[in-house]
């Protein structure tokens, strides 16, 4: 049984970004590999920061624009929010509340168990920032 | 400990549907039970299509239809995607990248422990399409 | 290795409520790490009721108000769901599916490796109900 707990860390550049982050972990798995011999199981992925998160989709350079219109048209970026007393950042907290901190991901003999169209992405709502933390936590025998 | 990797071939018959697979997932748990004696942890699940999604609620018909009529309310099936230029689909991708790719579902004394209301869905949401691949990793003791 | 099934007893007081769970996780890998001294790993967090939902984010008083009101603009209330002719609670379902059932966070060196502002909060949104199971599975070494 193997149990490895690994992060990543990420800047984005803008306020909105879509990072794909699937070659940082197939390079971590395979690291692993090259000692562990890791045969099936999970890769947790779980971003620490609460106006961020974890998707999987496909990585195309429009539909990527897609995604970002669809979720501003779903989460107003003005809407008489509490929170903005506080921190000016309420439709980045909103838009991580609908999407969601994690998602764990197959690993079949040795290797992430992702489709043809899938890429794993760190998704970024209210960048930039310069120390993003993304943990992966890989889980398998 | 045991850690087992199953995955699940689904076909659907139109362009949104939203397919019960429960039932399957506990005929091969059952299948496991019977040779590895798998007591408590997870089994996830998870959809290789980045137009698909797996959720997890109740399985009563006027609610399945409430699904996807509050899904299309949010995400509108024309809206000058860019992706439709690539492939005309991008309100699939949308919905699925709202939805997720993957749920974890406890298994306690070798049962899944869904609640007395819950079952677990594949939403097709480009079909249909008679190669959907759903993985399953199995983990616990 | 280890996998220790447990679960949470949450009563709610209101229809909708947002219940910041994280403390009594802590509470209880806590007890856990006394006896078997887990290491790193994960602990999958599952709500066993369709009408509620698990999130992470964070925990601001406006915030949370902020998330509610954006979760209704989202589902109408009323909108001649079919399910209400069964029971009268369409509208819950719907946010419990574009919410999501489940998220697994990483353990490190015995500790939930939460973000500096991230809670892990069960999403009540049917209620007031007495009797709601949250099942907490902690996979790790």
């Amino acid at each position: 049984m193997v149990v490895i707990s690994k992060s990543l860390r990420i800047s984005s550049s803008s306020n909105f970004q879509i990072i794909d982050i699937t070659r940082d972990i197939v390079d971590i798995l395979n690291e692993i590999n090259e000692e562990n011999k890791m045969g099936n199981g999970i890769v947790n992925i779980f971003t620490k920061h609460s106006t961020s998160s974890i998707r999987v989709n496909e990585n195309e350079k429009g539909l990527l624009m897609d995604f970002e219109k669809a979720l501003k048209g779903v989460v107003k970026e003005k809407d008489n929010y509490k929170h903005n007393f506080i921190d000016n950042n309420a439709a980045s907290h909103i838009k991580a509340f609908f999407l969601g901190a994690s998602e764990s991901i197959p690993i079949v003999e040795g290797r992430l168990d992702l489709g043809t169209w899938q890429s794993i992405f760190f998704i970024e709502l209210d960048g930039p920032r310069s120390n993003r933390t993304v943990d992966l936590t890989f889980i398998g025998e």
